[in-house]
């Protein structure tokens, strides 16, 4: 296979790219100047060394200046977490309050809406149906650790509404009910009612029943 | 015009129907047996007279036997109205609950859910910004008349979650407020939240701040 | 069940119609004034008597005055045929033309592009692969009759260029090539190419390897 | 802006791909082995120096060995074109046929569809309207440099059948037209007629025309 077509291939594993994407992909780049082909190359090998993960809450976060980290960590008594994120490590967060998502692109969209101060676990994924192996599939081990380590006192899970991640958060909930916590830790679900744009025509009964409950 | 044009103009008035679906429609009854033809034309000049208003909800409703009615009305007391709903003449449902909502589709919705055992006003619109005279839209003084003759504690507002169904709850809001009622209503809204099938990398701010205030 | 979903169960048999928009059109109607509802009535149940198949092309053609038809019929002496529509009856058409279409759409959508002057004929329908027995689909008899009773020089088939269609195309072709006609007929079928707004990234082999044949 | 962020900004460049999907990409090469990327890479730099532009046909092409062109332009007795695609190196072609496409993605699907055996020439676009100087959009210069290098009977013009194909169409007729050429060359344009899966029904005026015209 010539380069071109190698280059087709690995675009073609890039999440929600077919086959005619991934050749226009390798046609947009043979037409752009070296410049930008010399940085994206870069920035594609460097990716990894500049984003680290959370050691605390497993999201990726870029790495500007070790000294920031280190004074903070400092600061806090913790010299050895070197690789704790800005948001694990800002003093201004509830620490007491965890909220649980599945990926990074979940905790995105809980920090862009401004409303949520605590802290953040990143499951890693979700629990598909007839999985016998949970933990195989999200970091169950290390929730568990975290919360034996620290004085949580609410567990949010934060999972997409749907079979899946309803799923998810049963086996999530059923697992930190039984870990042996100090002191007990209360867990609760995002609450479901109408979202935005949510026309009752179109709406379920599940959905219906939840915005009734919810209503205020 | 032949009457086949004529037919397939009077389809087009049909919603949602554009030009190419109402010649479908005439071309679909040209074929159909002349039974069919028939019961249709029946049905069409029918439906006014065998479907009423409610005289206390204002929503469509089947007459199917006259009897039924006046017994009913007859055992509540009231002989004087044989213009009533099965569920405003149903004697288990919760008459201080009062469910507001724009049309009938929207009741159906509600009540296909089987989470609502109250009473309901259908309003007949929603209002859009802008307009000066919601009265003119919406059943406003209808609504009025309902609430100060009969005891209600709570008036849901179950409207879209969209900005004209919140605009127009809120013109609800402030008009029942202000009612000279002989005792005090609660009005409500709808819970927001997750809707069913939600996922948080797609919602909104909004829903992301309802969702985790109505977290339970 | 009573006469509102009796309505919408009639309307569920229209064509793409589902559940929701036929209870839809019902809150439609609700809402229409008396008169219109009359005449809609009056339209559906005499469709069928304002509205006549070709005794010759089978289309549907609306009799609008049964003086002009006679006439018409009586100067081409053939003073029987009262059941022939206007463009079998317009002596301007070229009659040595006879082209084949499916459905009385496919009739008006080459109609209505101006680009033909012959006759016509409906099948009624295409074949279905595996259908035995092709003459209760269409009307092959009665093409077969036409076609013995009348001169003509050239059958153009017209069909979807779709399976089903070249499917049915061919099943035509060689029913008229079997039939023991006075004078040879022509068989053609319509060109293939690029259609309007076809691109050529996104045409088949099919398509790329017509438009090359009949390139000009 | 951090590496993570600078990535998304290169992804974001890339055709058809919004700040979401650019974010996806990301964190798919955060959780990709470090193999994968360095290969993606290797092969984002080497992509420019391994495919190179043909300097008869304009289309890109992949550089297997340097060996193999070598001895076929020495074959051919034009040692110096070590910059010409294995197409337009291939003896087997038929060197009097042209056929004119805008971009490299149009040239793989005729290629694909196996109908050509000529040779091509990428314009590398079209020309929107009101564009005054079609040359800085197309190859005009290029084609005219090559048609009067070399014996030519037959111009095809595979653009796509939407208003700015056509009227690319006309410029690159007209163009050719008008250029002193020692012997006459003709111009033709790929057939218009239905293309796979066409319906006559939702088929235009130009369409039907064409379809009628070409019809066989």
């Amino acid at each position: 296979m010539d380069s071109l077509n190698k280059l087709i291939e690995h675009f073609r594993e890039f999440p929600g790219i077919g086959p005619r994407q991934a050749r226009r992909f390798a046609y947009f780049l043979l037409n752009k100047n070296p410049a930008y082909l010399e940085e994206l190359s870069r920035l594609v090998t460097d990716i990894q060394k500049t984003i680290r993960i959370c050691s605390s809450c497993y999201r990726f976060y870029s790495v500007r200046s070790g000294v920031h980290e280190v004074r903070f960590a400092a600061t806090a008594g913790t010299g050895a977490n070197t690789n704790l994120c800005p948001i694990c490590l800002d003093p201004s967060r509830e620490r007491n309050l965890l909220m649980i998502v599945a990926h990074d692109v979940d905790f995105e969209a809980i920090e862009k809406s401004g409303s949520y101060r605590g802290l953040y676990f990143i499951l890693g994924g979700t629990v598909p149906f007839l999985e016998k192996n949970p933990e195989t599939r999200i970091r169950l081990r290390e929730l568990g650790m975290l919360l034996q380590g620290r004085s949580v006192s609410e567990v949010i899970l934060s999972l997409n509404a749907n079979p899946e991640g309803e799923h998810t958060a049963r086996i999530v909930k059923a697992f930190v009910t039984e870990l042996p916590l100090k002191e007990p830790v209360r867990t609760t679900i995002l609450g479901r009612g109408l979202s935005t744009g949510s026309e009752l025509e179109y709406s379920d009964a599940d959905t219906i029943m939840y915005a009734l409950k919810n209503r205020s």
